[in-house]
């Protein structure tokens, strides 16, 4: 774990004026990335959940909310982190649209088949950004890293349960 | 209140196959502005709860929280509307960020009192365009025109409660 | 909005002997139109609940009960509301039976097709009963017509979302 | 839906700095008449709440806190609404005292029997000073309108519920 | 108990194909005739909920509706055990109207004291119908027997507190 | 199943003016036997938990609190059931003392080892009434058994999980 | 405050071995009579509660156990205060039965009006108890007598709210 | 405690027709007093609630509505112990505008720093009546003295709670 | 039903020593076979939980869970009531591989039309258990036979449920 | 009750701009040693729960936190009833450590025996402590020896809960 | 952090056909054989709950249950875990007896001592496995290892406390 | 992970009678300090919830009780975590007092700025000491390293949400 700051030299009974640990500018672009796709998801989703039609419709609507409320949460968690490690975080519309590194979510109704397979996408997209960024947070904060595992086993989930609707044995 | 489909004459018991209602061009265009304006306030709300710093900033960070939780809610409401009337919504991350009436927040960190200023001014943009659309859609369709009545109730306590902040007396 | 009864010339501090508002013999027998159909749609989504079978029965039988569970509290909006305007309700098997605008719904076990068809015309003829009375209540009484923009936009998001089933992209 | 400052006009993407309405003198007179109506019918309830006697009294008992509830929160529905559209309520002990339509409560125990007339009387005086202030109101803000619609559809239910108490067949 | 399928033949571990017991034309009918007057109470009970007048209103009023919410559970309760036993429920208005065993409700305001007359007589009615088909039931299917009891209990204990308000020492 | 009076003879649409059953005096001396001995056993268990000392204190507090829930629970559910048949209960504090077939709890404190004793021969004596009375209950009302049975599994639940202190393997 | 044992001597820090204060005879055998008491009321009200017939039945029989819910906590109350204070509590039916000072509750059904009286005489007869006792307690320990204005605020509330039913203006 | 009745003297088994304890005139004086105070605090409170404006708006708005409910909660508390203790409370609005002790909240906005310092001197207002009364009323009645207590602790900590806004170190 | 001990002598006030009834060894182990055969069944609804994969993935994988939680409360009702009647229930993972009666579940992936074949299968085997061994049950203890009638009318709702999926009309 | 401020005189409507009582230094200084004595009672309580070992461990383990919860409580219980009287509390670590009453709580696992000596003894000592105070502080301010009473009361309660385990009959 | 697929390379917006990460057959043996151990820990801790007799009986019965839902928790943790790397959980009853690392528990009664000492030994050895596979699992997956922790805290957590009992100091 | 028992050479079905990780001296000693730490920490934020004044006093007040909460639920996490490895926690008031890194807070009031300065300066001391510490644990026991991760994510969180009140842009 880097020790960036102070941490570490002081052991006396002190008023620490600085905190322990301000993240690096590799890092902190590494949470915006995440960030942003976390956010691109959450609107991706919400997106698909008004505009699905088909057979098993009910269900998947459910079901997509369900990942709107989890990449909600995670926007929340990965913009709060940044601020705690003293970056600032950018999820303003016009960012999100311009930097997700997600696929854009089709306009128009959309059949329940094809969403399946659009969200498992979206899904992956956020997984592989977590785990492309994930050695380089955990080398220089690995608290911050735990979050990115808290992301990716939620994500992973979700995209399973997603992808099961089109599988076959 | 506008008739456009066959409710008025199916008096009989039969299997109606067709809705009694479905939005005109107009209605659905106006109710389309209004999901963006209202997703862009989310973003917005949520972006001001993260970089805000200064004098009273628990206390407007839990505001901006409230603003979001209510604008979330109006992109469901608004376009759960749009596809009980057969309109079709767009509130992708792209589509939000070319076509929303709001003014851009700013990046980075701002102060309380900016804060304030920017949120009361986004959220009087968003009861502008709920009454600029409101008679249009009232003519047409009154039962849509109450959600837009819900919506301005809220959004107008909403600008009261975080403009008060800033007034003098 | 009709003041019928002595209303306006109040305006001094006297016992209110009298309510400001007695429904015309049109709207009272237009809401117990409203009062049968919403009370037929909770029998017949009820009925549907059943014996519904095949393909996606779970999601079918859960979503059916939400219906119910609407419908039911509308027959209790709409028959407390007429007593409160000086009407009588009547909801009686036999008063439903002869008296709704909904087409029968078909006895024994019924296909999930099927049933998301005939549950959705019931949907769309309950909606058509709204917006067939709608003009002459607003006419009289604006406070009630805000009810049935209530059952407006709860019966045709729940009819959207039954028939998107069936939709095909 | 009067549109009294700028909103119809502003279509770009500005900082809104003031609001879209702003109520009239009318409004706002007519409002603070119904903010102290119901101000006076929680103190009238409360007030019977605990000095009814006699045959049936706790079922009254509770269902005078019922009205006190209703009342209570219309004070604060009518009171944030002014200060929404630009308006300063008043429910200050003098004020109501002095400017309530409702004729006022008698000192000391009531009789159950008197105090259902009683009550019953409150409810309505309430009821006609929201159907007289209404087309002022709906002709210049429908979004306050439907407050007075959400005021009226429960005080008028109320009415009916205590009165029922004395009606005979 | 009567074991009219295969259950008792299969001690080896097979994919039981079949299940163990069918309802006989008998208790199927016996159960749709308990199923007709579950849900006749609860219009009833709903019907008179609305149109009672007169002392004791509010408490009236109030029992009535758990009399609906115990009546409309035993609906549910009794078609779904026919569901599992392999029978075809039907509650649909027009069946309800025709078969029931209870004496029709009165239309129009009822009093208080007729009211409590009135439910009476249909709680002791199902009743009736409860313990009528109990012994064909109890010798097919225990199992069936046993709902049969729990709604007794409760309808039992329904018509007893109905009841006691007329009753004198 | 004994049917008393009027239940099996009724078949037509009738206004059922007596109830289908009325215990006899042997069912209702039976009831209010058990309904003593819950009562006794509701007294005995609070006694205890206020006077228990020793090892074990807590544990057996609280599980003595569960006790006096049961039981008390259990006084309701019988003199009800006895209401609904038309018997007359009678849990007076002098009945119960004189009529209780359970041992006299002693006074004073008690030790947590005599205190397992004590209320596993206690619940074992309401076990023993219950399977006394039951076959003349079931033989006269299946209905009333159910209770019966209902009583003994929670009554026979708690004897084991109090002996199961003191017993050794 | 009366200091019987060695709380004012041990101002040191000290394994305090013994308790600060002990009841004296006189306070253990006023609260043992305020036991018996509460535990009789909680007795009579649920006899109450069962046997109660006539006109506002339902709304009586609620009441009665609102009683049965305050006295009987009143008893754990009064009986843990006595453990606390190393005095010994007995509610066991027998001592309940011999030494009440509330007038025994009559057998079998009793009408409404015969029920509040009684009802009120039997909460006033433990009010009475509760003031003949508290100057003493009062005192010697001023922590017990705390507990039993709890206990008169509450009584004499029910008093009121029970006796108010037989009252007239 | 004065014992003005006849509880002392009722040892034996009787049936108490009579309450234990009347309150005196001065003493149901005192409680009138309190009783009109704070339900000018209430009031005042509420319009403080809507009218205030200015830096630290929202926390200040939401401390009010704590003063509100608490306030509130006291007028039922100590209005319900009049009525045991056979005195007639009167909160009528005029009543309380003519008779209260704390000085008038001025009409129209108010900032937040005089919002304080008024609310501040409105609490110590209602803490000097219950002050100023409480040795009367102990000495009759200490039962409703520790209602007092309970009103003064809870109105001391809002009064500090509000007041720490304003104070410096 | 039985009473193989010293209930049915005892009718003093003694300390009943012994339990009114122990198992029969017939009866234990028909218990046991059912504790098997449920506890079987929640781990292959847990197994298909997981592996299922297909169309109407997420609604099978849900409705599993239910069955799971279903089996899983069984398990402790039939093994605490074993103990309650003095049998020994035996629920390891090589007792229940051993005994059920259920057909083994495929290992892997199934896919969701199998899966609903199979787990209707395991439900009806459940089933057939339970009513294979009632009327051995029943004759000696009605109690426990009162927890295979709960334990069949859930687990056949479950098995329609599910099998309703693959259904056809 | 002292008044040792301007309460008594201020019976005009005034901004009360003081407040009617501030506590002595001798009250001060005995809610300081109470502060003092509930703070250090809950770091030794919790240490208990972390450190005791042997037979009973989890009910002991499981009450020690309700002491912890209790002594918590009564912390803010005292130290804003210090404020609210214009006391300065004082719970820093070090004046704990240094200031309290109650005998030290050794280092290390401590056997489940010895932790209830050792908490009994600092539950009386706290209790010792509210005793010794008490009397002062109720000839001054009543209302703060209501909270006294309120913690002796719990403490007392606790004290007899915990010690009961090793006492013996 | 293995990247075993296609993640580190996709930094375009594409569809991300495939997942980031799939298990290699050393990880999914790992998690198949954790899971494994916490399925039969859940079954032997049931086994335990039901068949533990002696001194501490209700204490050990319910913690057990504590340890059942913990280690019911862990199954679904891991089986999903595995669902969501692309691995195949099997927890039927013959894979779990077959094996099991944990030594089989005993069938029959067990008194509380030894089954303190089974179910720690049974607890070490889940938690044995956990560190057995932890750096195999870390190198290839941190987000799966921190689900290991996730485990292990709780386990080890489990194992003390239940351990604590038998200890001595 | 250092495996420093017997867990890594277990591999049969064996009685584990060991744990499989003890803590060495230097973890232990490394807990026991964050463990002091947190408890300060949770000591300080009360101290500072009750003595604050000044602008923006009530929000501070809360969050102030914020940091209390996570601190006293760190104390838990932390010690428990030490007794399921093995260590003996000691959070006693003098330890607490003589060794936490913190520097002391200052007695009597202190203005909200301070406070904000003063807390972020403890909870950034916190965290000081989790990163200091967290590398020799991790390198030991992962498992324990988490759960630094978790108490770093929310100190570093409270740390910047304190901190952001005195920042300016």
């Amino acid at each position: 774990m880097t020790d960036t700051l102070n941490a570490g030299t002081s052991t006396g009974k002190v008023h620490a004026a600085h905190p322990a640990y301000k993240a690096s500018d590799k890092v902190a672009s590494h949470l915006q990335q995440l960030l942003v796709d976390v956010s691109e998801l959450a609107l991706q989703a919400k997106q698909a959940h008004w505009n699905v039609v088909g057979r098993n419709f009910r269900d998947l609507h459910l079901q997509l909310d369900e990942i709107v409320e989890a990449a909600r949460g995670f926007t929340d968690d990965v913009a709060e982190r940044m601020r705690a490690v003293y970056a600032v975080p950018d999820a303003r519309s016009a960012t999100v649209a311009a930097n997700t590194t997600l696929a854009p979510f089709p306009a128009g109704e959309v059949s329940t088949g094809a969403t399946v397979d659009l969200m498992a996408a979206s899904l992956y997209a956020v997984a592989a950004t977590g785990r492309r960024i994930h050695d380089d947070v955990d080398e220089e904060d690995p608290t911050t890293a735990d979050l990115i595992h808290t992301i990716l086993e939620r994500i992973e989930q979700l995209a399973w349960m997603v992808d099961a609707e089109n599988r076959t044995v």
